[in-house]
């Protein structure tokens, strides 16, 4: 028998910028998200997203968290857009230290990218095996 | 007066993918999203979650759909964390080919870290400047 779900809980800097403690740039806030530049940014206009549950981790976000931060995807990525003129975007979630998460309460990075500015990608891909491919994809769909 | 909204549309793929015209390995369905194993994985595991409208990009994604997806990237993560073994994960969303987008419908990547495996990223971040980063706050509070 499964041990009953108890998500890990967080009290980082990001509770306390919820909480008012610290300042932040705030762009936008609604009942379960808050928005606001990251101080240090990797791009101007690099902005973050953050539920206002303090879950380290996606895995531990609760459903309703996850789809108020989806539902304002959109809508802080155009005005992100907008403002700093970049045509092309990346939406970056970290989930643990060797994922580079630096801070463990859940936070989107939506960062504009330029030329100049922004994420580096390194992509090292290789052909799905078919069989392999078969049997990952029944193991999570049975979980799902 | 400004021009009234054309989401771009897309008949990626992925458009054929859910119409279940090209084979995926599925591994979660509702009546918004799809998730499937990607075929080029930077790890094992790594999985896709798309929406069924076809938009391009983030920000071309209407509301309901962007909810619909980060509903499910909590369940996911965990399915896809409990298959592989994976501690840490990424989530990363590319818009442009600027930002490596490859494929040209709107497309959330989990992806297992590992020491061998996964996303690898370059991070060269600037302290916030804080009458830069005032102004820039200022312009995007204003626009949502």
């Amino acid at each position: 028998m499964p041990a009953p779900y108890t998500p890990a809980m967080s009290d980082s800097i990001f509770s306390k910028i919820i909480r008012g403690e610290i300042p932040c740039h705030r762009v936008y806030e609604d009942d379960l998200t808050l928005a606001f530049l990251d101080v240090n940014p990797i791009a101007p206009g690099h902005t973050l997203v953050v539920p206002k549950e303090p879950a380290v981790t996606i895995d531990e976000l609760s459903d309703d968290s996850a789809a108020a931060i989806g539902r304002v995807l959109p809508r802080i990525s155009r005005a992100v857009m907008k403002v700093t003129g970049a045509a092309a975007t990346n939406i970056l979630q970290n989930n643990g230290s060797l994922a580079h998460q630096a801070v463990p309460h859940v936070h989107f990075h939506i960062i504009p990218k330029t030329d100049s500015h922004g994420l580096g990608i390194k992509w090292n891909a290789e052909p799905l095996d078919g069989d392999a491919g078969a049997e990952m994809g029944r193991k999570l769909a049975r979980l799902l």
